[in-house]
């Protein structure tokens, strides 16, 4: 049976760069040999640390200084240590989009965090309900988590004005931001949107990045970028002895050679698998479903009639090979919601031709009305 | 000025296998290129799985199960995910030798565990004394954590009497083992100690495994092995998405081609410089201090007399270019002690034999007396 994956979020294997990774661990090993009988240490490999500094500058257009910076095993170690370091006890808040990625929730779950969940808009977390939620809490959360680009699951990047806002707000409210920004080098359209930190430097901004989404999530990963002394108590927090040496050496040579030449080329591809998708989308579901148009990352955010049986669908969907993640899975309660995320990046152009479809037929198969959609928006659930 | 650098537990660069090692990454990166596009899950690449089980099963002559195994970001990510799995809050105790690696006493107390320390002697652990103070206890401790072979710092190895009867006292009260292999196969003299999974099969035996001195630590790759309920409670405290899938693809390769050649090379040339370093302690401190003479791991364990000034030794040492690891690092409460351990792994044959003169004759500076070292005993402090 042929298989339709849309469940996680992986990179594209055809345009995985082998002959250049190849090229660069025969480097590494020659170079760096020696290194490898060493303990990394907590902030891992300079020379990563100095090319990621420098893809960050030229993305952000200011200065990033690697001694503020640590590799870590992908940007979930990150958010994990970052949880640790920021909470004092189990039961303490955490502000999140209301949706977000299911690992950040299971992470945070798991040290004992509470999430509170803001609702998201086209243009990314409600700061007036933020600011509604932190009047009536009855106790102050210890940080906000924020996925600002590309946001995992509903595709959607934070505006220019509601970062601004965010920023205020939090400051305001002596309140830490962790910005998860692992998927933002996966862009494809339009203007890119700045980081927080280069918006407003502020020691209590702690940021995110990842090597997952751009090169690929086998290498393990990514990297914090903080100031004193949030950067050093969440690196104390880490009890492995630093981030793969290895890994870190071969894609140190690899961005070397090419800084951003191997992200041009696989967002090109994402491009078009995204362009794909939407007009498999419109042709197939346009009367039935609502979707986001991502600009970047690897995610769209597909809203059902209220009259599917969920359970049903997902059943019938595996029985005909398509795989898709629910929305409950990123709610921050669990919530059983009539929405679908597809992960497009990995999935071959005729999976997303052909996959389409299919979904489109179960969805039919599973509603208990023949009513079109009726509604008009992604987010006002 | 020359470096004498006998502080970190570093693996050998001298004979590290560059030439096999790149071979494995070539056709690592040729076969699973796809594969690194994907997240590798908690229990991590299968192949090298099936790789390290088959070398357990080869060294304890028993079978074991990849299934029943995870890879881990060195033994670190093992050690401290075990305890936290099996402690339920803050304060809880867990048993360890009374000197144990320094990075799980950070770990652990770095989680909230206390530590109730066990003396050793060339035996290790002192079983009479550990069942004495199980009774004096007014809380039962979470579980025992015990470096069983080639022991950090001590580098003593338990004994297959006090092994069995650890078994028997740990399964009479009900508490789980965590067995810290981690020197397992850098073993260079005499017959090897079979593990506690192979001498009595016990749910409560949790295994750990590293690459970390067999290979190298810059690879962090560790594994652990545990069976139903304690392996999924463990695994599942991790967030991270897996440990590194392009490391241990790499690996999986190397141990292919020769899943025994690279620890042989390794471990005889560890033999030398073992022997070096006994010969150059014989000749310059025999009337001073005493020693241990370890029959693996990277460790010698040295006893100095009770009169040198120990702050004084550090920074002469220092000065004169020789680094020690001190004593109180390892001991559970940071006492201080008049012991440090010499990492002879990575040294060079000629800073062993040029470097021993060299912190004899700082010892014999920061003496505040002339007497001989006093003492007959490694153990009896």
């Amino acid at each position: 049976m042929t298989v339709y994956d849309f469940a996680i979020g992986q990179t594209n294997p055809e345009t995985f760069p082998a002959e250049a990774f190849k090229r660069a661990a025969l480097r590494a090993i020659d170079l760096e040999g020696a290194a490898m009988n060493r303990y990394p240490g907590g902030k891992g490999h300079l020379g990563l640390r100095q090319l990621m500094a420098r893809r960050e500058s030229e993305r952000e257009g200011v200065l990033v200084n690697p001694e503020n910076m640590a590799l870590m095993n992908g940007s979930m170690q990150a958010v994990t240590l970052a949880g640790q370091a920021l909470m004092s006890a189990p039961g303490d808040l955490v502000i999140t989009e209301t949706y977000t990625y299911s690992g950040t929730i299971a992470a945070y779950k798991g040290i004992g965090l509470e999430l509170v969940g803001i609702p998201v808009d086209a243009d990314g977390m409600r700061i007036d309900l933020l600011e509604q939620r932190l009047k009536e809490l009855p106790v102050k959360p210890k940080f906000i988590y924020t996925l600002t680009s590309y946001q995992n699951p509903t595709g959607t990047t934070m505006s220019r004005q509601r970062r601004s806002e965010l920023i205020d707000l939090a400051a305001r409210h002596d309140l830490p931001i962790v910005e998860d920004n692992c998927y933002g080098d996966v862009h494809f359209e339009g203007d890119k949107q700045p980081s927080l930190y280069a918006l407003q430097p502020d020691p209590r901004h702690i940021y995110i990045g990842s090597l997952s989404k751009i090169f690929a999530p086998g290498v393990r990963l990514g990297y914090l970028l903080a100031e004193s002394p949030y950067f050093q108590k969440i690196v104390s927090r880490r009890h492995d002895a630093g981030s793969n040496y290895f890994a870190a050496a071969v894609l140190a040579q690899f961005y070397q050679e090419d800084l951003w030449g191997h992200c041009n080329n696989a967002n090109a591809v994402l491009l078009r698998k995204r362009d794909l998708l939407l007009a498999a989308l419109q042709s197939a579901l346009k009367d039935i479903c609502i979707w986001s148009r991502p600009t970047g990352g690897l995610f769209l955010w597909l809203r059902l009639p209220e009259d599917v049986d969920l359970v049903k669908l997902k059943a019938l969907s595996a029985e005909r090979g398509f795989y898709y993640a629910e929305g409950k899975d990123f709610h921050v309660e669990g919530k059983t919601v009539h929405f679908i995320r597809l992960a497009f990046g990995h999935v071959p152009d005729a999976s997303i031709t052909q996959g389409i479809p299919v979904l489109a037929e179960c969805i039919a198969r599973c509603r208990m009305s023949n009513a079109s959609g009726q509604f008009t928006s992604l987010f006002d659930d």
